[in-house]
């Protein structure tokens, strides 16, 4: 089956019947003058889905998020950049409800069809006075074309805006989606510090939704990894209105194939965009891990590789120090035999059966020199496979992590 | 029990008949004038325990020490830094048996009486031809003050040389505990990038020599983290050799339990001397978890902590973020209520039942900004414990490990 997606502009805005728009309401330093609420809204009713962080501090905001996430109609999303509403207790939960009612009394809602989220530093409570009227004054404002600068406030140590829309033409209609991200710190697999936004017009039921949801963010934002830390706000949204008049999408069918492969596109662009814009990064690496003896060892021995310090500072000096590559596999606590692996920078051999390959260092360099490359390990032991998107650890990493 | 140690000068050649010296075989470069062999004899018969590394990515010389400990008796030990001989295959474990039958020729021993370690750049070949002839010149000059010499020679990234005796005096004789170590990057537990030789004139049969080395290095150099990347070359042997004359001892006698004390101290000290001349190391660093529901629990966020990049990172700028901290326990996997939590620094009140304490953030990054500190987490569930010794992450670590 081939693709039969294309991008688009507009963002959030692509699908029809979603207003999106940004406002400052005071969590940011005011000399930034930079907006730090984004809300998204659907003109028609909706169904939502979405994923959340797995560690245990949750956020209030993912707490109160994932109860209203129940409700068979949700209509909008509110979040805040610049305090994440995290390890705040009794207060910080009440503050989410507050976001979440001053938004619904704004639009005409029930509190429980607004969706909530917030990102930044953890452990300081919500100013939420200053961000009542500030969500009431926002909700009178969204518009066709808000969908940039949503997407702009929601950034923290974000260096770019996070945007992309793809349309898929079915039988019944044309569907779109859009979708807009946040990430830089914080960022692992297992959902990340990093928020997720993502409409569509098409026709879809909520548990399907939530299937096709699912299944797409296990294979783009769980297999990310800048550093390791998995955050305690992460969250992935998504509205779903049906005002693309196509036919009810259902599972199995190949409409279905095509929203999800569209829906695929979009969380994985834009996890690989969340990657690219990871702090202080210079490079961008695939680990690829193939032939394990289980899904499982894959998955561990591309994430031992993905989360080495001492790979990543290599890679950040344009060293193809393979034995750290070993190293790493080493002790991922999976099947191997060190005498079987091998292991290439961009199919350039660098060990073969557990030894230095014959390729001149020169071209290992040349390959590690890239600001994009893929790592592929073979474990020849099965035929399971893996992968993940990280990134180097630079000096600049740390000195941007170092402060407040 | 009182303790009945104390510290004495010598090093590995505080214990009565041990010889110990170093030489330079040309592995490291030339200019640098650096010995990089070291060797250590027993003068009498002697039995030896061994701990290695648990990392599936064994070098050479692991593979063969861990077969020539199963002798009855052993009488040196051969350790070349600059170069690790891991991932160097058949051919490795041929040099690295090379290496023990050089020494044990010129030693007058069987090739099994003798234990080999190399630490260094990973995946190439031993230059043995050069080797061999060093290795037979050294073992006619080793003597009764060659530790530091010894420890020296280990170095690789170290900056300063590590070494540790100390005597008890028990009723039947004065027993005594030598030991040198090496450390600097791949420090990890379940053993580092780490050597860690050690004699003693103690009378002891092997089997209770190795029970007691066992428990020392559970509570030791399987506590030290650095960059959470565990070598392939993590070694830690130790020879008695019986000629302090005291009565065999025995586990479960009050002479053990000092026997184990005094060697406690020695693997403990020698852990702590790897952590704070860890790789750009700035911040020595104690997490200790109590309260915990399991030890693997207070294990696991032990370590979660202690790898945390971005807790490091903080550490490394001063910045007492205990949200960093509470989210690496957050996604450590074990059993936690975040609203039972609470975290000290030093003794002085970060968080309380999982919110920001009304300790002034001033107190705080005043005991972050000291050189050493303790950060201790009760998770209020149970009885268990655990501490790991770490460090900060800091731009020179990056720098330190971004070329060869």
């Amino acid at each position: 089956m081939s693709s039969v997606y294309s991008e688009i502009p507009g963002g959030l805005n692509a699908p029809a019947g979603f207003l999106a728009g940004s406002i400052f309401c005071g969590i940011k330093a005011a000399n930034l003058d930079h907006p730090d609420l984004a809300m998204i809204v659907s003109e028609g009713a909706a169904v939502a889905a979405g994923t959340f962080t797995t560690n245990k501090v949750k956020a209030a905001p993912v707490r109160v998020s994932a109860a209203h996430l129940r409700a068979p109609e949700v209509r909008a999303i509110v979040a805040n950049a610049g305090n994440a509403n995290a390890c705040t207790g009794v207060e910080g939960i009440e503050n989410a409800k507050r976001m979440a009612h001053a938004a619904a009394q704004a639009l005409g809602l029930k509190d429980r069809q607004v969706l909530v989220c917030s990102t930044g530093r953890i452990g300081v409570q919500l100013p939420i006075a200053k961000m009542e009227p500030s969500i009431a004054e926002l909700a009178l404002k969204v518009h066709g074309s808000g969908s940039s600068a949503a997407a702009e406030a929601i950034m923290t140590s974000d260096t770019v805006k996070k945007e992309i829309a793809v349309e898929v033409v079915l039988p019944s209609g044309t569907i779109r989606i859009g979708g807009i991200a946040k990430g830089a710190g914080m960022i692992d697999p297992n959902m990340a510090t990093m928020l997720c936004f993502i409409t569509t017009d098409a026709k879809i039921e909520k548990a399907e939704l939530q299937k096709a949801l699912s299944v797409s963010v296990e294979h783009s934002f769980n297999r990310i990894t800048v550093d390791g830390d998995m955050s305690t706000n992460d969250t992935v949204l998504m509205l779903a209105n049906g005002l693309a008049g196509n036919e009810l999408l259902r599972v199995g069918t190949a409409d279905f194939e095509h929203f999800q492969r569209a829906l695929d596109h979009v969380t994985l662009s834009l996890a690989k965009m969340i990657v690219e814009d990871g702090e202080g990064v210079t490079k961008f690496v695939e680990v690829y891990v193939h032939g394990a003896a289980s899904f499982s060892d894959a998955r561990r021995a591309s994430e031992a590789i993905a989360k080495s310090c001492l790979v990543k500072c290599a890679w950040f000096g344009g060293d193809p120090n393979w034995g750290r590559i070993m190293d790493a596999i080493g002790y991922a606590g999976i099947k191997m035999r060190e005498e079987l692996v091998d292991i290439y920078y961009d199919g350039i051999l660098a060990v073969k059966g557990g030894l230095a390959s014959s390729t001149p260092i020169e071209k290992l360099k040349q390959a590690v020199a890239a600001d994009r490359f893929r790592v592929c390990v073979n474990l020849n032991l099965g035929t399971a496979e893996y992968n993940v998107f990280t990134t180097d650890l630079s000096t600049d990493y740390v000195t941007l992590n170092m402060g407040e």
